[in-house]
């Protein structure tokens, strides 16, 4: 594995949009026993259901900690991959690499700087050290090449591309006092330009209420196609949500994407708020002498946050009226994939979801972009 | 990864000759403060240059445990492949898979029990339960489907074939009380047929003095092409060793192997007794309330602990005057490799050499076994 210091744009890599051809998917099994509750076992099992959904079209490597493996290994069927890699967490989309590929056939892995989404300032959880190396570790052991790309603090889960030249990410995550302060919100753009080689960045303002992640794009807004995009809403006025929403909502109106186009908007309805309860607290360990959850705390619950894998789309169930209608509304838009609810709760206690505890590898010699001057 | 739980023969695979096409090779980083002297440092350098040597023709993947990954990383060059994996120590050779291969270029491995050489009978280490997991996840991290070989104690250290199919083994070790007491040596035998696909096991009754594996057949001789071997050797009467090689001999002057042919020995002359002193037992961490190693104590250092890759055989120097003359004897023996001499004393004061902690990954597809009847 070399570590590159050059600029994927420069090099002509570019990062795929989720919906292209993938060779597989990363998943960290859950150990943590501050992020989840009665030692994790509710959260592995709904993992597994994700990983074994995504396995049905692309391979899937779940990485477990010494401790964990055999644990991990018994629970997973033999088609998906384990190997030992340690973590402090489980959360993939954020610190395993950012895959750009090149019209060569060739893949590298980007490297970025990760705090534990905040560091000192607001961050998750201290230290950080263990997932702040998985992206080396793994890209080293695909013998993938990698961009060292940490001087700048960035999560796969606060960036979404369109495969089109066009970036979406939120100001009120990017532009968080713990992740880069000292860069201004042209010289971030310019960054993600070079490094994820996009010609456009939509900043939208908001994300999800009371998302600790700084409210990543990944909970509120997601690329179903090249100028298509859902977005998590609500129509009850009286929720916090609805402020938020609709401040994306009129971004979104308005901008064009790097093509020029419009953007078309689905609404993707939220579910009715989700709260933790006391026997979920009673279930969680406590970080730095202070319990990680408060009974009736409000999760940040959002059908957006899915994977879109080679034949699926697999996204979060709640046990909500509004699962049904979500379901609907992605089965419409991907009607090439089969759409899989998984029952989520237990990961969306950790405070992410599909999306989050997933990282595509897209494959590579498969993903040539279309050609009419978008770098030009 | 399937496991699997029919027998290798049946299934069309054999394990081939070392000196057959390698897609790559194992090295487990020094760690163990027992094993290596002040903190391993001068093992690591050791093991460097033989990861080194080797990668010059092939791929060499290092597993490291997650408290050594960062050292291995930056000690190691960029072409060799770090992944992080833990283990008690560092012998690649017996316990990483002994892999299989089929004529239609599929691979498999095969995980046999390993007891750390004797188990609680004479085994060097407890507990060994890191090193017995490695076969296995390893096979995992490949993908490559890993046939159940758990209820038989092996090193891959006691076992050679010629490709050809013939094995060769020391009865020392394989009918040690420490491994398989309840399988007679006709029952041992069937085992080694029935697993590496060969039609002939040539039983050697000894190896080297002292050698804590119980005498491994890897320290003593080893096919260098099909019918031809090098035996460990000396001439001085008054050396304990020399009534080892001297069965040896005897029992390789009778034999045939697997295709009818005399076995064609080339004698590989043994170092001057290499002792273990006392600023290396100062440097050593107690095990088990002991000493691992007394100053005076003999270490069982050998030429024949050599390493075949696809462009070299990498073989041990003992700063000893016979170096340059084993080394002549090696160039003539592979005149189509390079040969490279490693300084070796800091990874023989850990118990084995080069062959020790080095196990090579086949090539597939590439490794057509000719097809006179050796399996009619």
């Amino acid at each position: 594995m070399r570590i590159l210091h050059s600029i994927p744009r420069e090099d002509g890599f570019r990062m795929p949009a989720e919906y292209e051809e993938h060779e597989g998917c990363i998943i960290i099994w859950p150990e943590r026993a501050d992020s989840w509750q009665y030692g994790a076992v509710a959260a592995r099992r709904a993992f597994v259901q994700v990983a074994v959904a995504i396995a049905e079209s692309e391979k899937v490597t779940v990485c477990a900690g010494e401790a964990q493996y055999d644990t991990a290994r018994e629970m997973l069927p033999p088609q998906i991959r384990v190997v030992e890699m340690s973590s402090n967490d489980s959360w993939a989309r954020d610190y395993m690499p950012t895959f750009v590929v090149n019209e060569e056939g060739e893949r590298r892995g980007i490297d970025w700087y990760f705090n534990a989404w905040g560091g000192l300032v607001d961050g998750l959880y201290f230290p950080w050290d263990k997932d702040n190396k998985m992206a080396r570790k793994f890209c080293d052991m695909m013998d993938t090449d990698v961009y060292d790309a940490r001087d700048f603090v960035l999560e796969g889960g606060s960036i979404h591309v369109d495969g089109e030249g066009t970036a979406m990410v939120t100001e009120a995550c990017l532009l968080s006092a713990g992740r880069n302060p000292f860069l201004t919100k042209e010289q971030i753009t310019e960054k993600l330009k070079a490094y994820l080689n996009v010609d456009k960045v939509i900043w939208l303002p908001r994300g999800i209420y009371q998302d600790e992640t700084n409210e990543h794009v990944d909970n509120i807004c997601a690329f179903t196609a090249p100028g298509e995009v859902v977005l998590a809403w609500t129509d009850n006025e009286e929720d916090p949500q609805y402020e938020l929403s609709l401040a994306c909502l009129k971004v979104l109106n308005q901008e064009r994407d790097a093509r020029g186009r419009r953007i078309k908007v689905h609404k993707l309805p939220l579910p009715a708020p989700v709260y933790v309860d006391d026997d979920t607290c009673e279930g969680l360990a406590h970080m730095d002498m202070e319990p990680t959850r408060t009974p009736g705390e409000r999760l940040a619950a959002s059908y957006v946050n899915f994977y879109i894998s080679n034949g699926a789309v697999v996204m979060p169930g709640f046990g909500d009226v509004k699962d049904a209608e979500a379901k609907k509304i992605l089965e419409e838009l991907f009607p090439t994939r089969k759409v899989v609810q998984v029952m989520a709760r237990d990961i969306l206690i950790g405070g992410g979801n599909i999306h989050c505890i997933t990282q595509q590898i897209p494959a590579k010699g498969k993903t040539k972009r279309k050609a009419e001057g978008i770098n030009a």
